[in-house]
């Protein structure tokens, strides 16, 4: 049994700012199995490569799941109270569910993530684009997936704790503590 | 007589970031009356539709001003000292002074705003949206506004306490403290 | 000989959020004398008015250097103990290098600097733009810029005390403390 009490942890983060390398230095440093959840959908070969990448530099022992649209039933398939989840990324699959052939796609999701939360057992950790600090481009999907990006980061950051933003390498605690 | 004393509170956020909810919640709990006013320029339906919803959403009691390019004179004619005026947003203000037939508008509106601020009587909160932290888009207009905003938010942070910068609902304080 | 530690600072900020401002009052306060290396390509009047503009608001003692590609090298040219140069800005050096000509540009530059930063003497400030915050416009370069750039501010990060990231004039910490 694990000693660690289970979290629910959010980092935001820029491009590039290292909020996954964040992440995965946080499951890594965890006692918990780790299941890494990945919802980036493979649609071409540079993607392939990416993602085979990504996946050369994370522990060969960490289990990994691909959902790019289904993450509360994932999660939930998945979820053990001694166990951690690392999801990366909200942004890909936030954009799944907006490019979904199912217009009420979106919301259904994002609400059963919502619901989930609270009482999903074992440690688990967010991982999402901070995207709103900019001029917002024109684009009524872009604008679209500014609005419902930034309602889910201020949802998840009611439930989470702590909620990080990353800038740089560097964390800013939004709430909680290391 | 209000027992607080005047305040002047900038709220910066990023899109959907909360500063909106923020900036009600600080009026919200004062014991001052407030007067709510909006600088938005309702130029269609969408844009009614979605006011009348933010206005349902706050107290019926708040008395409702609405002035897209006089932000001074207004501030000035509502201005008392045991009242708080809350400003949504300087944002779509800035975007009407750029876009006024008249060129001089935006720096004549922004230097009323900044030397009328030290003196006004009463308590003030000031929110805007930070736009400067992703790339910048190309477009001449789009170049002005991240500019002037960015020199808007220096002025009126030397002169507010607190400043705050809202992300995914939280606050980081730039200055001062709750 | 000064009396200051040498550093290294990163000073991070969006578009007119008083990065410059910032690195400018740090080097004034300093003891030591000042280098001020510049980093701007001079391609059309306007950038001629607004670098004279820049200059005119600088010390006129502050050694000017201008080189818009070979930064290490430069550093390494000016340095010395008791030394301080500040570099404004990496954004338009990075620019400056996914614009060459030569494709091994852009990397060859980076990693010199970064080799070079532990070992260079004296103190040395870096202003730098924060522009992974937004949507990423489209367009090959822009994404390639901001990949790169995420990518050297989080290298430059570890290296560096303090790191800053500067909003509406106001200093965020990112890492250590003034």
């Amino acid at each position: 049994m694990s000693a660690e009490a289970p979290r629910r942890i959010l980092i935001l983060g820029g491009v590039r700012s290292g909020k996954s390398v964040q992440a995965e230095q946080w499951a890594k440093h965890s006692t918990r199995p780790v299941t890494y959840l990945a919802t980036a959908r493979i649609e071409d070969e540079e993607m392939r490569i990416r993602i085979a990448h990504h996946r050369s530099t994370r522990p060969a022992h960490w289990q990994v799941v691909e959902e790019p649209v289904a993450l509360a039933r994932t999660l939930l398939a998945h979820a053990h109270p001694e166990g951690l989840i690392l999801v990366d990324c909200l942004t890909l699959w936030l954009t799944n569910l907006l490019l979904d052939s199912d217009p009420q796609c979106a919301q259904r999701e994002q609400d059963a993530l919502l619901a989930l939360l609270p009482s999903l057992p074992g440690t688990l950790i967010l991982v999402s684009n901070e995207t709103g600090l900019g001029v917002v481009p024109l684009g009524e999907l872009t604008r679209r997936f500014c609005d419902q990006a930034g309602r889910l980061h201020q949802a998840l950051a009611t439930l989470c704790d702590p909620v990080l933003l990353m800038v740089a390498g560097l964390p800013i605690f939004l709430k909680g503590r290391p």
